[in-house]
C-alpha cells in the first residue's frame, strides 16, 4: 500500500509562467514517453512478479518514486499556466509573443481543466494503458523500462533546451539525473540474468533447437536494385558477419526470397454474403475437409 | 520504393483450422507486440534516418521484411477461419468443443471480415499508431526494437505453445527464429555504437555535468516498515552499489526525502469559474507578477 | 512525494482460481469504473487545487490511497490466473467447465501478461486517460467523484455477486466498504460548499442575469404524438413544478418549438475544392464580409 | 423514433468569424464535456431503463433535446469557420492576427471538413464511446448526468469569457440556462428517488451488511510527515467527524495502515516463457493446487 | 431541431433472449459499420452542407431516421439480455449451452450497463468519432455514404444468418431494406451530380491539367517474378486498357520504377540530442539555409 | 513477400522548409484520408480475397505501391521539419512569421521524433487500425475504397492550395494523378462485377425477397412543419420517384410513422443492484419465461 508527503520529492520553481511551455511538459506527464507511463508500467510488473521476490521489491520502489514525479511535473504545468490568456479577443489583437504562446497553448488547459495539468500528451491525446508493457518475463520488461527511461530521458533534454527558465531547467535537470539512475538500474537487472550471453535470446527457456535453423542468424537483404552498394555494406556491419550478440549463432547475409506458397483461400461461406461474382475460384478441399468436420 | 512477389516469404499451412486460435494469432498482427508495430516503427525510423545512411538501409532492409510477416500471419488467421461457425444456434447446442471454440473467437471475424484477418489485437482493440516508436535518437530506437523484438518472440513462443496444428508450429518457428536475429541485429548496432560504455545514458550528446550530480547513480529506495529486509537487499544487489553500468559513476542506496516544497497555487483566475469558495486562499504573488506583464 | 509498504492494505485471498472471473476483475482495474481513474482523478485534482489547501490535502489522502487498490485487484488478478489453461487444445475438448472459462477469459492474459494483470478493462479495451476529470470547479469535481464512487460501488457488488469464492467475496466487502465512504466523502465537501442551494447551479460564480432567463427552470418537452399522457407525467413531477432544486427559479414544462432560423452557410471557399455543383446557392453576404477583411 | 424541425432550437449567430473560437467550440460538440456526449448517454440511458416509466420518457425527452444543441454548435463551428486561412502562405507573413489565429484553429477543419464541424473535441481528439455512461442504476446515472452537466455548464461559461461576438455569448447564455435546468432536472430525480438518506450508498439495493462495517465511514489518512497539521484537519472538517451524509454511520479519521499480507505469486507457468531464471521461488501450493484441478 | 415519438420506428420482438446474440448487435449499434456512425455522419453532412439546399434536407431527413435505428437496435439488445447469467459459479458448471453464451457474452453488459445496450462494438471497444466522414465535398461523402450503407447492410444480413428468433429476424429484414434504400437513395445522388463521368475524378473542381499526366491513368504494377502471368491479367483488365471510367483518359499498365532520388536528411539538430555518432553524415546544404534563413 | 528499392517512387523536394506544413502533411499520413490506411487496407483486402485470383492481384499490386507513397510523405516531412525551431525562447519574441509557424506545428516533432514524420494525423491523433476496412465482399470493399480515394485525393488538392512550394506542388500533383487513377481502378471493377444493376444492393447474394419489401425502395421523411417545401423537393428529386438506381425497385416519399411499439423492458435483476425504486414497474412476462427456461 502507500503514503505521500505533502512536500515534493524535489522543488518545482517557475519564474516566467509561459503556458505554450505548459503544453510542451504534458508530453512528460500522459505521452508515451511520459511518467504516467513508467509509473504503472514498473507497479504492474511489479504486482504480477512471479520469481525472485527481489525484483518485485525494487519495481516496487522505483515505480512508487515514479508517481512523485508526476506530481512535480503536474505543479510545474500549473505554475507555468498561471496567468495565461483565457480570452481569445483581448490579447490576440495585442502582442505578438502572447499570439504565439496562444498558438502553442491546449486550449483546454483553458476549456477543461482550468489551467492545471491533464492525463493527455502535449497533442492533447489522452494516455493510454496499452503503452503499460509487463510481459511477464523480467528479460523482455527490463528493455521496455531501458527503453522508457531512454526515450524518456531524451524527452527531458529536450525539454530542457526548449526553455530558458532557470527554475524549470533545475526540476528538468533532476529529472534527467533520475533517468540515468533509471537506465542504469534496469542494464545492471541484465547483467545480473546473464549479460547478453545469458539473457537471449529472449525467452531463454524456449528450446532453442525448436527455432527454425537456417534463419534464425541471418540477416535478409530484402533491395532491389543495389547500384549503391548496401548489400556490400550490410556484410562488413557487425551484423552481417561474425559471432551473434548472444554468442549462439554466426551472422550472416542472405537476400530475400519466397521460401512459401501463393496462397489461396476457399470460396466465401455463403452466409457471409460475398457478392454472388465471389463464389467460384479460390482453393478447394481445405474447405470441405472442414464442412466435413463440422457435420 | 517497394516491390511484392506473390509468394510468402515462408510457408503456410494449418491442417486443422480453428477460429479461437485465428484469434489469438491476431496479437501478432495488430497487437503492441505485433508485426505492423514492428514493420511500420523500422521504416519510420529508416524514412527519419539522420547520420551515417548504412542505418537507414539496415532499418529499410528489416522494416520490408516485415511486411511479410503480417502477410504471413493474415494468411493463417484466414485459413484458421475457414470452415468458422458463422451462426450463434445451430452449433451452440451441439458439441462442446464448438462451443468452447465460439466463446475463443472474434464475432468481428464472421461479421465484420468476413472471415479474414483485421488490423486488430486478439482482443479486438485496433492497431494504435501511438505504438510506432522513432525517437530521432539511434541508440533509443535501438532499445526500441530490442524492447519490441523480446515481446514478440515471447508473444510467438506463447502461440507456439498454444496450438498443437503442425503447420502453425512450423510458421510460428521461423518467425520466432526471425525475431531471435532481429533482438541480434539491433543489440549489434548498440555494440557499434560503443556498448554500454558509450552509448548510455542515452542520449549521450547531452552534456552530463548539467544533470543533477547528487541523485543520478542512486537508487531512491521508497519503502516505509521494512520488516523484511528488503533495503539491505538493494544494497546488495548489483544496481545498490560498484560502478554504474555506463561506468561514468558510482551506485548508492538512498532513502526517498523531499527535496522541494509543499506546492501552492495561485487563486482561480474568476474568467475560469471556479466555485465563489476557492477564490481566496492559494499562493499569491506569483500570478500578479503575470498579470502585470500581460497588461 | 510518495512511499509504499510491501503489504496490501487489506488481505487478497483467492481459493479457487477463475480466470474468467480475473478478466471481469479488469474492469475494476482498467475500466471507465475502475480504480486507476479514481486515483489519478483524486491525484490530478490535489495537484491542480486552487483555493482553500484542506481540499487538496483531502484529495491526496484518497488518490494515494486508491493506488492501493489498484494493487489489490492486480494482486487478485494474478492470483486468479495461476494455473490457467495456456494451450488450446489439450483442455478445449476435455471438459466443459475449462471450456465455458476459457471463452471468459482474455486471451492476452496468456499472450501479453504472463497471467498478470493489465490497464485495461474487461473488454481488454486500454485504460483512457480522458476519463481523469479534473475540471478546476471543485464542485464540479466533487459530483465527478461522487459518481465516480457510485458506478464504481455499483460494479464492486455486481463482482461480489458474480463470485462465490470467500476470498473474493471478502476482499470486495472492504472495497464496496471504503466506496461507501468515498460517497458521502464527497457529498461531505459538497455539504460544507453550501449544498443545493449554495453550490448550484454550477459554476455559481457565473452571474446568472447573464444566462437566457426564459429557458433556465423549463422542462423542455419535444415528444410528438404524446398518445399515454407523458406530458401529463412530466408537468406533476418534481422537475416539472415547484421551486427549482438550487431554490432560484421555479420548475414550468413548455413543449419545445423552433426559436432559431433554418440555417444557411456561404458557398465553400473554391480551394477547399468541394464540387463544382455546389459552387452556387447558399447564404451571401457574410463570406464576402469576412473576405473584405482578410483582404 | 425522431422528428426534425429544420430551424434551430434557438438562434445562432456570428458577426466576426473567427476559426481559432470554431476550434474552442469543437470541445462543447465532442469533448467530453460535450453535447454528443450528455445526448447519447440521456438516450442510451433511456432505451435501457429498467423500473418506472417516466424516468425513461423524462429520459427521450431531454436526449432528444440535445441533438439540438449538437446542431446548434455545428453551426456555429461553419458560420466561425466562413473565409478563414486555407493556405500557409499568404496570410502567415503578413498580419499578426491572423497569424495567431492560424496558430489556434485545427488544421483538420481545412484539410479533412471543408470549414465545417467535425465529431471531436478541440484537440482533434475524436468522441469516444466510452464517455456514455448508463448503468442500469438510476441514482448513479443521475449523478452521471448532474456531473456532465456541471462540467457542461462550467465550459460553457469558460467559452462565454472567452468570445466577444455577441452572438456566440447569446447562443452560449442560451446554452448556459439548458445546463441549469438540466443540473436541476437530475437533482429533482435524486431527492425523488429519497435524497441523500434514501439513495446512498448507491446502490441501495446492496445490503450493506455484507460490506465491511469498520471501514465504512472511515477517512483513510495516508500522510506522512504531518508537519502542517493536516490530520488535525482532517478530523475537523465534514467528512471527519459527525453523522455521515447518508445518515447511516459516523465518520471518523485512521491512519492507512496495511491489513493484508505481502503478496507472493507463484513461479510462473513454464509454457508462459518467462526467463529461466524466474523458475525458482515465488509462493508454492497454490499453483499445484490448481493444475491438480486440471488434470 | 428534434422531437421523438415513445414508439420505434418498427416492431422489436425477441422470443428467445440470447445475450451472445446481444452481443453480435452491438457492432450495429457502435461498430464502424453501425448506426451511430451513419447518424452523425448524416447529421454533421447535413449540418456543414454548402451549396444548393435540397442535399441538406436530404441527409437531416435521413439523419434522424437513423437515430430511430440506433434505438429499435438498443431495444433489442436489451430484450436479449433479459435473463442473462450474471454470476460466473452457477451457470457455468452446469450447461454446455449456457456455457457456450457466457463466452461470447460481453461481460461489460453484466458488469457495466446493467444488461442494456452500450455505445460500443461487439469488441466492446468504444464508438469511435473519427469514423464521422464529412469531408465538404458531396460527391466525395456520398461514396462514404454508400459505402457505409453496403458494410451495414451486410453485417445486418450476417446478423440475420446468425439467428434463428423470428423476431430478430424480422427487425433485420426492416433493416436491411432501409440500408437497400440508403445505398439507392446516395447513388441517385451522384446520378444526379452527372455520374461518372460528370463526378470524377473527385474533387471535380480542381484543374485536372495541374496533376502529373504521366501517371494518372497508369495501372502501376510493384510485381517481382511474375510466373504465373499477373502482369498479363491486369493488362487485359477493365482497369488496365481502355477508355477510363470517367472517360479523360486511357488505362495502361506500367511497370514500377523509381523516379524520384535515395533521400538524404541533414545531420540531426544538436539541441535534439540525437547520439554523438549520428552528428555527421547525411545532407548538407539544405540546413545550412534553414539556418541561414533563422538567423 | 516484399522488396523494397532505396530510391523513391517519386522525387521529393522542398525549397522552403516550413513546420507548419509538415504537420499538414502528416494528415496524409497517419489520418483517416492518409496513407497508411490505404496501403493497410488494399493489402488485407489482399491477403483475405476469396473468389476469382485478379482481384488479388490487383489489391497486392496496388496495396504495395501505396508504401512507396507513405515513404514519399514522410520523406517530405522531414525535409520541412529541417531547421524547425525546437525552443520556445529565443524565436517567439523575434518574429512574427516564425511565431505563426510554431503556432501551426505539432510539439512532437520536435519532442518526440526529432525532426522526423510520426504515425499521427495533422492533429497528432495515431494512426486506427479500425479505419482498415476490408468486409469480405468485394463491391462493398471496392466502394471503400473509391470512398479512401475521394477523401484523399480531396486531402492532396488541399494541400496543393495550402503550400507554394514548387517542390511540394510537384509532389502532389503526381499523388493526386494516382489517386485519379485508383478511383478510376477501383470503379473498373464494379462494372466488371456488374454495373449499379448487377452490384446493388450490397450484398448481392442475399435473397432480397427476405428484405421488407414496404420499405426497401421508400424515401422515409421525417420532417414536422415543412414551411418550405421540402417535402415536395423531396419528390421530385431522383431519390424520391421513378426507377430505383439498382434497376430493381421504384422510388417512393413516405412520411415518418411508428410502426412498432412503446418498448418496455422487464424490471431490472436483482443481482444487478439498481436502485430498490426501479424494482418495480416494467414489462412482465419476458423475463419470467427467461428465468424458467435457466432453471
Amino acid at each position: 500500500m502507500f503514503y505521500h508527503d505533502s512536500k515534493l520529492q524535489y522543488k518545482v520553481r517557475v519564474e516566467k509562467p509561459n503556458p505554450a511551455f505548459a503544453n510542451m511538459l504534458q508530453q512528460a506527464i500522459g505521452g508515451i514517453e511520459g511518467e504516467i507511463r513508467v509509473c504503472l508500467q514498473y507497479l504492474f510488473q511489479a504486482w504480477g512478479s512471479r520469481g525472485p521476490q527481489k525484483y518485485r521489491d525494487m519495481l516496487m520502489e522505483t515505480g512508487t518514486e515514479e508517481i512523485a514525479h508526476i506530481e512535480m511535473l503536474a505543479t510545474a504545468v500549473a505554475l507555468n499556466l498561471e496567468g495565461a490568456p483565457v480570452s481569445l479577443q483581448e490579447e490576440m489583437a495585442k502582442d505578438k509573443v502572447i499570439g504565439a504562446v496562444m498558438g502553442g497553448m491546449n486550449p483546454r488547459h483553458v476549456l477543461s481543466s482550468g489551467l492545471a495539468a491533464m492525463a493527455v500528451d502535449s497533442n492533447g491525446v489522452p494516455f493510454n494503458g496499452s503503452w503499460v508493457v509487463g510481459s511477464g518475463n523480467l528479460a523482455a520488461d527490463m528493455y521496455a523500462n531501458v527503453m522508457a527511461e531512454s526515450t524518456g530521458r531524451l524527452l527531458a533534454t529536450r525539454l530542457w533546451e526548449a526553455t530558458d527558465d532557470p527554475g524549470m531547467k533545475d526540476m528538468l535537470a533532476f529529472l534527467i539525473a533520475r533517468d540515468t539512475m533509471h537506465q542504469n538500474q534496469w542494464l545492471a537487472v541484465l547483467e545480473e540474468l546473464g549479460g547478453l550471453n545469458g539473457v537471449h535470446p529472449i525467452p531463454n527457456s524456449f528450446p532453442q533447437a525448436e527455432e527454425n535453423q537456417e534463419f534464425n542468424y541471418a540477416f535478409v537483404s530484402t533491395k532491389i536494385n543495389d547500384e549503391d552498394g548496401a548489400a556490400e555494406r550490410m556484410k562488413s556491419s557487425r551484423w552481417g558477419t561474425g559471432q551473434s550478440m548472444d554468442g549462439k549463432g554466426e551472422f550472416k547475409v542472405v537476400p530475400a526470397m519466397p521460401k512459401g506458397q501463393k496462397p489461396e483461400l476457399a470460396p466465401p461461406d455463403p452466409r457471409g454474403h460475398a457478392q454472388k461474382e465471389q463464389m467460384t475460384g479460390g482453393a478447394s478441399g481445405l474447405v470441405d475437409k472442414v464442412k466435413e468436420k463440422l457435420t
